[in-house]
């Protein structure tokens, strides 16, 4: 039997033929007016997905490094930050805060809870004198959405800037910028973008922008003066990954043409056929407010969590995500963000299935998650 | 007549068809033996190429964020640092070690012209007190080869740490980093790599590590304890660039087919073959010791730099780099870097010649240069 492969991953995920094959056109050069028209229609196209009238800078680098962007360019020495943390990777901007000598406070909950934005006001009310808030849209560790809009009207309020991880969330998940008032927003090119990881994106409030042309923290590659510097004559400060850049156009070609609306309700329908598989099953989500982006589920009582990631991919070439550290085994992740369709969620439950049944764990009606997802799919195959 | 586009630019520089097509295959996850199978093959034969039985790390940036890396990795605040700056990239060492608060000291040629290492010697006899000796081994502004032999002499004597730029160089000119005593090498994938632009490379001596070790600068995304952390998990520290690894697979296997004297004397060919090219046509080199990467030709007299570098562009489809600031028009550049063959020199010559014509210069045998330089291609025609 022919066993093909599905990338089924909240990062990087699978990429269309258009886009695989500008990956593959000759070089051009960065530095003629070729190059510029695709680098202003990617700009123009990002400025879209970011709902925002303001510049948004391309680097090529992963999304920790925009998220390093983030710290470096609106904060000075001694500054102090409240990180809310409910993951690996609200747990970075501490992590990165700290690198930078700036004083960090948290708000931690359990992996997969919420941070109502009721704890951020006590918090801010509390503790006044901090100059960022750092959240994150979608937290990948855990597939959790967290509330924004809410964040953003209590920091609107204040002169504090509102730096939100956008990563796997963005073009998935409504975080309109300018509309919910969002100082710094940044996101990575191999989650909804549809394009190779190597790209990230990074875009400054005009009040966030303040705080770029005073902040006295050290940067070279990831300095936003000398991205926007370079913007304005149309091009990247430093040598970009061109053809990262050609392919991203595809895609934003594609985005374009669905239409942020209809990418969000594609992506609420994925998410949605993907919680009633596993639900069917008798599974248990790991989330208390799960998004469009990836399902976390627990691994059933008894199971070992890594061998059943594991054996989806070397037995049925399914590849999802495992739980990461120090959460390893205890939930599995499965990925519906990006160039994933309805089919390819009836191909990953038809492989949990199968794989649960080789690991002895049979309390379920086969196919019952299959058809409850196909429900889902149906309604939605408009 | 179809006019077909050629790239003779140091950097990007031409990919190979299977290289370029490396580029569109669909993704794999980077967690994954598959992907670690083709990262350590990778590291292994950059490991070749670096000529060091050191770890060579893979960053998802350009080269610029590998010169950054190489600096706050070594260093201290108020660490004192001596660059030697013979041009755009020579000052672009200073810019980063100013950035991070290093006192910088600079030997400062005009562009162009040598630094002999007797003159290091003098300087750190009369200055001791300095970390690290910043150096690039062929200086892309201006295609001069610099003394790192000489200068590892030097710095190998004392406790000073010798870091060397090869973005360019490597790959194209002999630079064997155990052999001579290269503390930090750095490269990009857009050069003699014959890959795409977005990765960047960097070595550390075991003397240079002992500084990595106690280096208090503050980095994230460029920490080099963390791409050493993750790549004895066979992995690196942050989701790399996957497709241009990919590609990067494919174009080593071509340079470790070559072999690395084999790539050595081929871009001395090239080089060779144009400087007897644009000699013959009367034109003045601007370096005082060309190296393999680049030809920087002195604007004729009366004649418009830029314009000639435009014409040449726009009118025959031949790109080569004009001159960089604060000498743009003065001189233009061909690069003969990567997958570049004979005939490619050429065509770039017969198009300066068609373009010199244009633009009113006639002071010249037409086809003088490409004869001349014919005769360099068939002597190394083996």
């Amino acid at each position: 039997m022919i066993k093909k492969p599905y990338l089924l991953s909240p990062g990087p995920t699978p990429v269309p033929p258009e886009v695989l094959q500008a990956g593959s056109r000759p070089l051009i050069h960065h530095r003629t007016s070729e190059f510029s028209e695709i680098f202003m229609e990617v700009t123009e196209a990002l400025r879209y997905v970011f709902q925002t009238t303001q510049d948004v800078y391309t680097l090529t680098s992963s999304g920790s490094g925009a998220m390093e962007a983030a710290v470096v360019n609106i904060l000075d020495p001694g500054d102090k930050a409240l990180v809310l943390n409910a993951g690996k990777f609200g747990d970075r901007w501490s992590k990165i805060c700290r690198t930078y000598g700036i004083a960090v406070r948290e708000i931690k909950v359990p992996w997969g809870s919420d941070i109502p934005a009721a704890e951020l006001a006590e918090q801010i009310d509390a503790h006044p004198d901090v100059q960022a808030v750092f959240s994150t849209l979608s937290e990948t560790s855990t597939g959790t959405v967290y509330d924004i809009e809410g964040f953003a009207r209590i920091t609107a309020a204040t002169e504090i800037l509102l730096v939100v991880d956008g990563i796997s969330g963005l073009g998935a998940m409504p975080c309109p910028m300018d509309h919910w008032g969002v100082d710094v927003l940044i996101s990575g090119s191999q989650k909804s973008f549809m394009t190779p990881p190597g790209l990230a994106f990074i875009a400054f409030s005009p009040k966030a922008w303040r705080s770029v042309e005073t902040s006295s923290l050290p940067r070279f590659y990831f300095d936003a003066q000398a991205a926007h510097n370079a913007l304005h004559k149309q091009t990247s400060a430093w040598t970009p990954a061109i053809s990262l850049i050609r392919q991203l156009r595809e895609a934003l070609k594609i985005m374009r043409g669905i239409g942020l609306e209809g990418l969000i309700s594609h992506h609420r329908a994925m998410a949605e056929a993907t919680r009633a598989g596993v639900q069917a099953l008798g599974l248990d989500l790991l989330s208390q407010i799960p998004g469009n982006i990836l399902t976390a589920v627990k691994t059933p009582h008894g199971l070992d969590g890594v061998r059943l990631v594991k054996l989806m991919q070397d037995r049925f070439k399914v590849h999802i995500a495992g739980a990461q550290d120090p959460h390893k085994g205890e939930f599995f992740r499965i990925g519906h963000l990006g160039f994933i369709g309805g089919f390819d969620i009836i191909t990953a439950l038809t492989a949990l299935e199968m794989t649960l049944g080789e690991m002895g764990y049979t309390d379920f009606e086969q196919g019952g998650s299959l058809s409850a997802a196909q429900a889902i799919i149906k309604e939605n195959w408009i």
